[in-house]
């Protein structure tokens, strides 16, 4: 009987649990397997943390609970370990034997490894050292190349679209513009759909530099047009087209008096080009949290049990991917590079067809 | 300036309005056009109803709107009317000239048609008669060939999960076998994505005969194993593997004493089986109403704009549809196959390695 | 050191869990008590089942989870328990001394009762003969007179309602008569509220017997008006006024095929006075299953905390009952009467007021 | 036949579309009057703008609805109305005169004004001029002492409790410490609410100034009884026990680097003193938007409906109230009192009950 082990790591997605559960029902189910969970990611890999026996009663109730019941490092990269010196500073030092001699300690004839392109790479690295890996993508925001969605992101785009709508109701009954600021740092993949999905007159992502005299004009034309409100979306990493710095006048429209984010700057560049109220929401860390939704949960699960496959295959180093509707495999080496939205991209262009601005 | 009209036909889905304020928009903000909405699908346009004028204003709510502002017809082909004689007979009567002739005192320069396989097909043979018409599949049940997904079938399994968690919980507490009836007459995909996203036991559906011994050994081996409840997903036209009609025993059992479809009928066998109580719910109606998710939101909204810009290619007898990513195109000929699930496809396969059993 | 038990019984109801994880934090944390868990009700208690310590982890993440983590009987009355006999004979036996010795074999200072009228009557009559019992009235029907509403009702509404918007799309886009029946044994709360919350043209509860032809002339006078669909909300109690037993015409009619409940009589019914399509949706067990809301989160918090303080003041036969915006005390005895809508009371009147018909 | 109107002023509340509903069909249906909508608050009664003619079929569809179809105007008061002068300063008018005037124009034999404690001042000086006049309380804050509960606010205390749901998950995944910033400048309703129904650990209201070293002494207790993560629910009024400003430190911890308001206040104190990692999310406008939950459309229904009823009796300055299960009456004057959470009060100490600090 084979043993083999998942750790989580990165930020939090929901799905997560899902992808657990269907790893230790596939495994145990239909391989006869022994399955234990690694806790705090490779820093509970190399730090030995007692791990946890997973069975069918521990992994009952997980396929729709939000988070990881094995919980996510955020420093443990064993190529790379913080470790404090006596006279307190820190060295990076390389432990990725130490990850090894683990994995062959608890006798693991495999390791599922979920996580972010950080997490998925220092998976690939050991895999070259000889390590029995392979891995399952994880990040909210869609953006990982090999993959056509992630888990977690259909319920962040549904947790935005929803503020999208009560926003729209508010923005409606009092004539103003509702920016909503979402997550994206480096793509704009949850803007994009959330923008689309809720009605949104603007997005602006970080793949499309805008101009705020774009946004003016089109609220202008609403506006002109009849309509007294408008929805913005900006995802967090959204830049002006100018690369110039957005400056941000405290000055004396009545606007959120917050220093802030992308979305404070947008907006009160708003306020200024329009005898409008202006009101900023930024939604933050709601996006990543929560239930999945059904169809987090399909893909996650599927992810999970293709994972099993991928060890009893034997194939180290690959990992699991969704292709139209089915699962298939790739090679985290191939697969980690990012994928942005494409500026002439299809949902783009339909965005633009609705008469949404960029910017 | 061209003018292009809009109906819909067949079941109500979930994204119907999401695709006419997509075309409407499209159409207007992209070319220009003039677009009206034909009433009550066929029936309204070979009957002569009055149109309706549709703008930016009186589209702009309809993106989360559930069910179509354009009324869905039930009887209405042009190419078997039933009209009905002075000696009360009903008389099926070819008018599909009537159509074409409406089509051309409207001054239309194409006509998109969102409907299921019968609506399509009248469209098909529309086209062959020299009508402009492009074509966007509807149908909750995804059981359309040409397209990865259909809109509406997002939402569909959302609302069919959320039941199998409500009814997961009172499974639990009172020990019980729990059977829910989804819709899907001849196709499955509502019981197999519901199922395995709500954490069925046992899925039933039309492409896998079943036989209710398999089910219950099942039940018994998850009651070996310690947990007293299960789920049962049942697709409205699931069938037994013999062939044989199944009986409905209305004896002492604890269980609802509806004579019922399919539902019943499994449930009523696993009153038998097991000393254990069995409820039965039929979803029914609720599965095909409502808000679009974020998701069929998205697909809607999509197939809204490529349908027109199928009709400014003058791609008659085309229509759109889903693959991976992006939107494509097929002729209506060609797509409106039904598409069955392969009882050795992936998420069959899938939902085996979890310990599914289909019977 | 303190030590309490509670036990949950009866019927399902969302925020049993909420009561359980209240009654352990406040037990715990401001009186330092020990708490241990009953399993099955009554049944488990006399039984013997061994219990289950509860402590702040083990009830973390009981808020918002539906059911309960300690079962509930159904047969379980020490007064009246099943006891097979050696020739198959079923006798009841009266083995309340057993109840009584169990609790001080587990050395129970105070049992909280958390059930509906049926267990709560078996804890006063446990009072009666000495047993340190407070109770906790529970069930979605809100028909308890003693408290202004139940944990579980709001959740049971909010279910309701939502399908009830689920079915309003269709009927909309169909023209159809829609009939929901819900949850309402004896009496028609859900079927008030939920009919009012979610846009009903007709309610038929127990409490107001109703003659088909209004709601016919309804149906018809709404129709006449312009509006080609309708909602009829029907409890199942719901009786017509002349006692006669409606007939169930498995007819032509273009409706559900089943044999059924009230439902499936109103809606067979309403089919024949109007030439309209109805359809009938039966929505079952859902309605007590699932999260509860956070109102409903609310109330069992208040509840479970303040049964603790009824031990500590060792009021035994009281429970706990909303009055209003706060918890108060009542006595079990006085307060297990059922709570009936008065077909004059305030809501009735308010939906009159709409123009809801009741039949 | 009579005529009334009615309008809405101050900030969104989901339910207020449900008034406007409810009291279009009472007064039509049980009385036959006829129904204006005055647009945009005072401002349109006294701007002159036209008014809506609200008849069933333009109230059909609000009663899930949020925001308000006659918008709310924001300085609307004619008591103090601000007109630009030749030189461009800004001079405050009484023009209430023309509000009574505008009223006798209209033809209104009563007027409904649903609003907060400032629109509702206002109605009351008119009522003291002769108009006729009844009030509905309407704010998300549920702060006015008359009514056991306002509209909109259980739809607030839902949005904030998933968001605190939705968090947690992530909390604990990463074991950190979340703090929720919700609505409640003057009242702490929402976040006691919200707090509990969410599962809080600390709830900071503007009624209970706290230390922030009640807050870190709590969390640590939490982590040294072995839970790591911790959610912290602060009202957007909360103030520190010793009425020092509280100061923002943007050093190095790992938080967010807004300047912000006291949610960030709050997360950076207690980023420092813990050596866990501190999010904030500010929740924001989210909380008086989106459709109203079946309770707020049960109560903004009652109200709507009452209010006519009012004007039958000719009971001018009177507005409509929740107590108990029932809707009452009280008079504007006496009512537009705030209510506040009073810190020895039931739902406070139910929370501290359950080991909830508020600092």
């Amino acid at each position: 009987m084979k043993k083999i082990g998942i750790l989580t790591g990165g930020g939090d997605a929901p799905g997560l649990n899902a992808v657990i559960r269907a790893a230790v029902l596939t495994a145990r189910q239909q391989y006869g397997w022994e399955v234990v969970g690694i806790r705090e990611g490779f820093d509970g890999l190399i730090g030995g943390k007692p791990t946890i026996e997973l069975t069918e009663s521990n992994v009952y109730d997980l396929l729709a609970r939000g988070g990881t019941i094995l919980g996510a490092a955020n420093r443990g990269n064993p190529f790379a370990r913080p470790i404090e010196q006596a006279d307190g500073k820190v060295v990076y030092t390389d432990v990725s034997h130490e990850a090894l001699d683990r994995m062959n300690d608890l006798g693991l004839d495999g390791l599922i490894v979920a996580g972010g392109d950080g997490t998925l790479s220092i998976g690939q690295r050991l895999v070259d050292l000889g390590a029995p890996i392979v891995g399952v993508p994880k990040t909210i925001d869609n953006d990982v190349a090999a993959t056509d969605f992630t888990f977690g992101f259909n319920t962040a785009i549904t947790t935005a679209t929803e503020a999208l709508e009560k926003l729209q109701t508010t923005a409606e009954s009092h004539h103003r513009v509702m920016v909503l600021e979402v997550m994206g740092r480096d793509s704009g993949w949850i803007a994009l759909f959330a923008g689309i999905a809720g009605g949104a007159d603007a997005i602006l992502i970080p793949e499309i530099p805008f101009s705020v005299h774009v946004i003016c004009d089109k609220i202008a034309q609403i506006r002109a047009n009849g309509r007294q409100h408008s929805l913005v979306v900006v995802a967090e990493g959204a830049k002006p087209v100018d690369g110039k710095q957005l400056y941000y006048n405290m000055g004396s429209r009545e606007m959120d008096k917050r220093l802030g984010g992308i979305g404070y700057i947008v907006g009160n560049h708003l306020a200024e080009c329009h005898d409008a109220e202006v009101r900023v929401t930024v939604l933050g860390h709601v996006q990543r949290g929560g239930q999945p939704t059904p169809r987090d949960r399909l893909l996650a699960t599927g992810f999970g049990a293709s994972a099993v496959h991928l060890i009893h295959e034997e194939k180290w180093g690959d990992m699991v991917a969704l292709k139209g509707t089915e699962i298939t495999t790739v090679s985290i080496k191939d697969a980690i590079a990012m994928k942005f939205v494409n500026p002439d991209s299809y949902w783009v262009t339909i965005a633009r067809d609705l008469g949404i601005v960029f910017g």
